[in-house]
């Protein structure tokens, strides 16, 4: 299994995940208000729906990072690999388990919990990929420079804390837990387009 | 992350969200007619169907156009594609809604409106990406011709005011709102069969 | 849009759609029998997933063969393609009517008609897709022998009639015309078997 | 055919097959338990789709290792991989009817045949694959070393008695049962990485 396939296994999972999300989208089976109000009224699923989606692009885009610096693949790897798809395939269910309970107390808290959890247990197993392919350069491509390489393991080291952080705001608050979990979205969007412009103009430059 | 890496996501959420469809067209959950009475009582979600999935076919064609002008990508315009993506894979839900509730009156309206709106921020998005792109030929190829660019550009223009007004007939009738729709995605193919016929040609001399 | 693009499109909403198949089979949401009775109980749901994921494979196969002889591509081409594509995106609906009315008489008529109907406008579609492309060699690439030419148009030209016969023998009996949408497929993979065994041999020698 | 589109479309079920398997992890309807309490409670649908999912990722890996050994494709050989793909495509409906019956005791052992005997179909279905491959050398490449063949046919020839005893231990033990496809998904993670070492470096040297 070379570089390429498994980036076009892995590419299929992101893509799938996350189009299946909208599958979850739906109004309630019996509503009686206007269909109006029912569409305003699932708002949290909009945004569920939406962070979910933009959270599964931000993986995608940096696990092509890391493949972009990988020369070589062994099982070891690729079975980090798939313990990181098994993770994000998930991701639609305890989204679609957030968007329901988000506004409800007791039930919330569970909910922003199961997400929360879900995206712990993704950035550990995103680590573990990049920090097995990295630490001596185990399966690094012999050109990639050694300031790019700490610099990818800088960018990433957040992510498990940060998670783990928004996650543990759940048990006073779900509705805060859930916002940060978009906003980590967001940070990652905007710090990883700052990132990359620098990263992007060294590949031209190549 | 490379063109060819984009077009692989963007294909896959493309085509998963079109083949996704289908899920929602379905008879009701109890039915007293005759099977036969009430498969031909369900066009109106056939015909969602068909529009749906040709106006995703129209935007897979439309984004590869943009595809082959691009000669480098850079992180803003990867998120600013994951927004159209965002938008194109939430069209089954808009879809379904339409389906079901646009022989209605009042609820056709909110139906209708919620698709159009939809497609407004597809086509917003869609310009966004190409705008990007193409403005001061940010990320335009060297051997790209600037005739090609600005022809681009006028077939794209018109997207946006075409789906705002369709959107704005919902208001009036919920039912010519969505003939629109389905008279758009006709009116792209025909009108990018003429001016692909073009485009192909100057392609295949090149 | 080169013949690389149009295929890792058509090949997605093939393999998405023939995958899909199986979230149309389950158990009835009550069941009082025991367990294993109503999984042997459900067999037609088995059957008919089966026949269609092999039919989806089928025009898979046969696709291919189309795009192997095809050299350029152009906007008229990729539209009655994207026809296939909606027809064959299609399939999940008629499969899940068909495998849940089969066994009763009357709406098993209409269930039948609906997925032959189906199949006709796939196979009508999946001709014209053929035709545009071989009359006159509009889109043959120039090294194509034109006996490989007329020995696929020979090879196709039955689907239509025989889909057609299938889908009228429904009104005689519905599980007569399910059991020959099965046949067809078993025909054309043990045809094709032979017919492929002598181009496989050609393209291995060129 | 190319082994490439092979692959390709290949890879799309896989990929598919395994991301689907989320759609059937959910709440039941009607809890009336804490959504905590409930989200514990169905530890059985987490570990299925996991289990699941690691045995799809598995076929991808060996469905590769296959692949490169492959030097052509014939019609034959793409309808036996036909096969093996409608019985992984499967899967996911008695990963589901498997999570939600495995602790009832005689709904269990249905539960976990059906799911046992999918297994066996599949590694069957394989193990053609690869001997219509390999026996006489028929589709293998002229570069491949027989020792790696019969390496492979080695690794492969105990997935179908291990799946058979797995199976007929549902007789006694439902959840013994199910308990084994999980260890037989681990089994086959390690060895494989075992194996898996051993091969990586004879492709590096090559």
């Amino acid at each position: 299994v070379t570089t390429t396939r498994l980036e076009t296994f892995a590419d299929g999972v992101f893509a799938i995940a996350a189009t299946l999300l909208i599958i979850d989208v739906g109004l309630p089976a019996n509503f009686h208000d206007s269909l109006g109000h029912e569409l305003l009224q699932i708002w949290p699923q909009y945004l569920a729906y939406a962070i979910s989606f933009a959270t599964i692009g931000i993986i995608w885009v940096n696990h092509h990072t890391v493949l972009m610096q990988v020369g070589r693949v062994d099982r070891s790897f690729l079975f980090l690999n798939l313990g990181l798809l098994v993770s994000v395939a998930f991701i639609p269910f305890p989204t679609r388990v957030l968007a329901e309970f988000v506004r409800t107390q007791d039930d919330g808290r569970a909910a922003a919990l199961l997400y929360g959890v879900t995206m712990m247990v993704m950035s550990v197993t995103f680590l573990s990929v990049w920090l097995y392919a990295s630490v001596g350069r185990r399966l690094i491509a012999p050109e990639a420079g050694s300031q790019a390489i700490s610099g990818i393991t800088r960018s990433f080291l957040p992510g498990v804390p940060m998670y783990t952080a928004a996650t543990l705001i759940a048990f006073v608050s779900p509705k805060a837990s859930a916002a940060l979990f978009g906003l980590l979205a967001l940070f990652y969007m905007v710090s990883s387009s700052f990132f990359g412009r620098r990263e992007d103009r060294r590949f031209e430059s190549s």
